[in-house]
């Protein structure tokens, strides 16, 4: 913290809140070195190494659990509680405060057995799954996912809810937002995909043939890197590696990296991932230097960082602006696979809609519907309707239903993502539609207050867009919960509105006049 | 540590030895995890990152000393010193508990707040070191340099001596090796090294311009590690990538790595380098996996580990064995380059004798030389015969006495080498001329063993070399102090003899006959 925010009279007080920071500094440093070991692992650790590391990841675990259910914290937060109700709502130490006490009250809350043998569980779990998923082989998950839910339904009741026992879980990962408020609206979202996906289906197919192509490996990471600087990814302070699965790493202020997947053969892959991490490191840089390595030093939600990659990845990466500057400098790139293609025609192949069995390859319409599978099975997991031994054709049968598409095997069904074999059921999907309801949300604000954004990415041009996004939503970090940062950014709480109206504007124009069932505008969260 | 060094009858015992070994560990742990954030500032590392490490590093070790020093650490010690004096010497639990002991006396001999603002200070000073160097400024490094002699001489007393002030220093790298053995060994191999490198320069010079073509960093890459793969470092435990400096680092038994330069104009560089590190890394890969994260599980001394860079780049490297069988692969990899180039001709080459300004870049027969030179200067500041400020001109009269050579300014010269800017004065550089001493002393007795070694490392084999090695100092890690192991693997103490002898005979089929002045047979180390 900067000078600006210490203005103690009592040296007392003062001494406390240097202990404070100091406290919640080293909590943040060990996760930090515990994160760098975690990136090493996925980049360039030796094959051999993951034994060795997994010993070191415990011990990083173990010295912060340690800090961060102190009860010495305790007392200090007590001490420091007076002050902190002294202080207006807005102010930057309250907001410290308020958010040491949160993650302190929930921590203490879990006890240290519980959570170092949940810990020790989705370890194993994830390296049975590791093996599980190309084996095709749900019957050696099966024991460790009943587990899972059994140690979930402990966790949410640990934690404490007069609600759903998804929510103290979904509260974990989008503070504020229960089942009672995402179930009406993820209905309402499903509803109208749905009925855009048919029209879609019911008009002629966009050739996407280009995107498959021969690229070259050092070709695509180079023009990645092209791109993810020119929309303001500093490689000063950050910089791009391949893993298998990309993700953006934050081991703090100055140093925020992402990692990217590169496919020969499907140039989309690697690009709109870039864009995608890169928006989330943009969020991670963009934080208020005064909060670095505090509690504020993070994005505020799991869907609030998703709308930031969401918004580079698709909002602007696959808009016909954007490729309108693009395109002739990816041409240069790669100028035989792209020979002859206009930028429309490209625009266009990025933008293809098809039901498909993969989450993470959906296109912007029909990604949802696969969020919407996965949340509903939480819930009828952890509400007892729902067997795991049932999961593996449950799976089928609302992919069937809602996608018209049945994967041939569970390797692209139950298997498919890791969430559920590293971590708990329950809180661990919504993220990705908040994230892109709320991308919409935000770029419907920032175009009302600056209508020039379009023209301006038009010419590869980013700079009023990232300085909206900066002083209304990177610059707070972690300092507003989700719905305020929405209402004060937006002046509304969440609305699927501009969200729907940007996709039935947007695919209008690629497949023809689309229209919405049911007016979106009363669909909101308060 | 695995069952077999596991007898207890005493229960309590057991309890106690668990205890003591997983203090160890966690000491252990901290230190690799500290190392790994070393070895990503060194590679990937965003530029601005740096602050953030230091921060982080300063944490691992704080961490780190408050176990070495844990009182409770000591007592555990005490409680065990009974069962200690009850085992054999040569048992592995005892040179656990003597080398348990070892560190923690020492580490509890510096005073907290002493080792740390030693730790604040050689830090700043490294700073100012990076910038100095190439501005050859040696007046900015000049105050830094003289906090550092007088905190060396003080940490030395801090550690207690009745013998010179370096012993201390030089007994924490080298144990067991002090300024009066060292001091006639150095003088005799200094005559011996001088009166060759006049000889050789009476001689017509090997031409080795071919090192100077263009070489292809990829190229060179691909190449090192095919041949570090040849001499037996594991890719599944290791990996290498590139850096300023070369260097080896372990995190644990499964995860050592080393780092390479590549040099684009001279083939050498990244070659032998790869070679020496990849030398430090067999060691350390070789340790009995029963000391694995034991205080046991490292190479026992500078000088034993230098022998094992050395021997596998210089008597294995470059010996003209090796270049027959190796050499037909390298003109494979580089057909333009080396076209019309013998093997004998090549190996020539990568064995030019020629005074220089640069250790790490010096031939075998004068890098010793430059040792020397260092190892006297610090002796004369730690005596008070030598004011920092006489420095920069003592090293270029020291280079023109011993070399015939004077650096331009001080960049090659007192500026040119990391050690005294970034640790103490004293104990810092013997260990490269102990090294190269002892390579010699082990390859003579690995031949005297088995005769066919040579012969096999003209067929690229490597594997009985690679067993002696195993068998008689990589295994044993730190058990053994470097006497007691060259004793128990040669049957004879230090001795020049052996090396006396290599370069003698070696550079005689270079250059012609070559001979030593003084028979230093009679040189010898107890």
């Amino acid at each position: 913290m900067d000078s600006r925010i210490l203005a103690f009279v009592d040296g007392n007080l003062q001494t406390k809140w240097d202990e404070l920071l100091a406290r919640t500094r080293e909590i943040y440093d060990l996760n930090a070195i515990g994160a760098l070991m975690s990136w090493d692992q996925s980049t360039y650790m030796p094959p051999k190494g993951g034994t060795l590391r997994g010993r070191q990841l415990a011990l990083m675990e173990q010295l912060a659990h340690e800090r961060r259910t102190d009860p010495a914290l305790g007392r200090l937060l007590d001490d420091l509680q007076p002050y902190a109700e002294s202080l207006a709502p807005d102010d930057d130490r309250a907001a410290i405060l308020r958010e040491v006490r949160r993650s302190y009250e929930r921590a203490v809350r879990i006890p240290a057995s519980f959570a170092s043998a949940f810990a020790k569980h989705t370890s194993e779990s994830f390296m049975v799954w590791i093996e599980a998923r190309p084996a095709n082989n749900f019957a050696a998950v099966q024991p460790y996912l009943q587990k899972t839910l059994d140690m979930s339904r402990q966790m949410s009741q640990f934690l404490g809810t007069s609600g759903h026992l998804a929510d103290p879980l979904i509260d974990f990962a989008d503070r504020g937002f229960t089942v009672a408020e995402l179930r009406p609206l993820l209905a309402t979202l499903s509803v109208a995909l749905t009925s855009l996906v048919k029209q879609i289906g019911e008009r002629p197919q966009v050739d996407n043939s280009v995107l498959h192509h021969f690229y070259p490996k050092a070709s695509q990471l180079a023009y990645g890197e092209q791109v993810a600087r020119a929309i303001g990814y500093d490689f000063q302070r950050g910089r791009q590696d391949e893993t298998h699965h990309p993700f953006m790493i934050k081991f703090g202020y100055d140093d925020v990296r992402i990692t990217t997947r590169v496919d020969e053969y499907d140039l989309g892959n690697a690009l709109f991932g870039t864009l995608h991490e890169a928006g989330h490191a943009l969020y991670e840089l963009g934080i208020d230097p005064a909060y670095a390595s505090t509690v504020l030093d993070s994005g505020t939600s799991s869907g609030v960082h998703e709308s930031q990659s969401r918004l580079w990845e698709n909002i602007v990466g696959r808009s016909a602006a954007f490729w309108q500057h693009a395109f002739p400098r990816l041409q240069t790139a790669f100028p035989e696979q792209l020979a002859g293609v206009s930028a429309e025609a490209f625009y266009h192949a990025v933008n293809r809609v098809a039901p498909s069995l993969i989450r993470t390859e959906a296109d912007e319409v029909t990604y949802n519907l696969h969020v919407i599978i996965r949340f509903g099975l939480e819930l009828e997991l952890l509400e007892g309707k729902l067997a795991i031994a049932d999961l593996p054709e449950a799976w089928h049968a609302r992919y069937s239903e809602a996608l018209g598409v049945r994967a041939p095997t569970d390797v692209d069904g139950i298997l498919q993502d890791v969430h559920w074999y590293g971590g708990p059921i329950g809180g661990s999907f919504q993220g990705y539609t908040l994230g892109n309801i709320m991308a919409a949300q935000f770029y419907a604000a920032a175009l009302a207050a600056h209508p020039g954004i379009e023209a301006e990415i038009g010419r590869g041009e980013f700079s009023t867009l990232h300085s909206w996004l900066h002083e209304n939503i990177y610059r707070h970090g972690a300092k507003y919960a989700p719905g305020d940062l929405l209402m004060r950014a937006t002046g509304q709480p969440l609305t699927v509105k501009p969200y729907l109206e940007y996709l039935c504007a947007k695919f209008s124009g690629i497949y023809g006049t689309l229209t919405i069932d049911r007016p979106a505008a009363g669909i909101q969260s308060a």
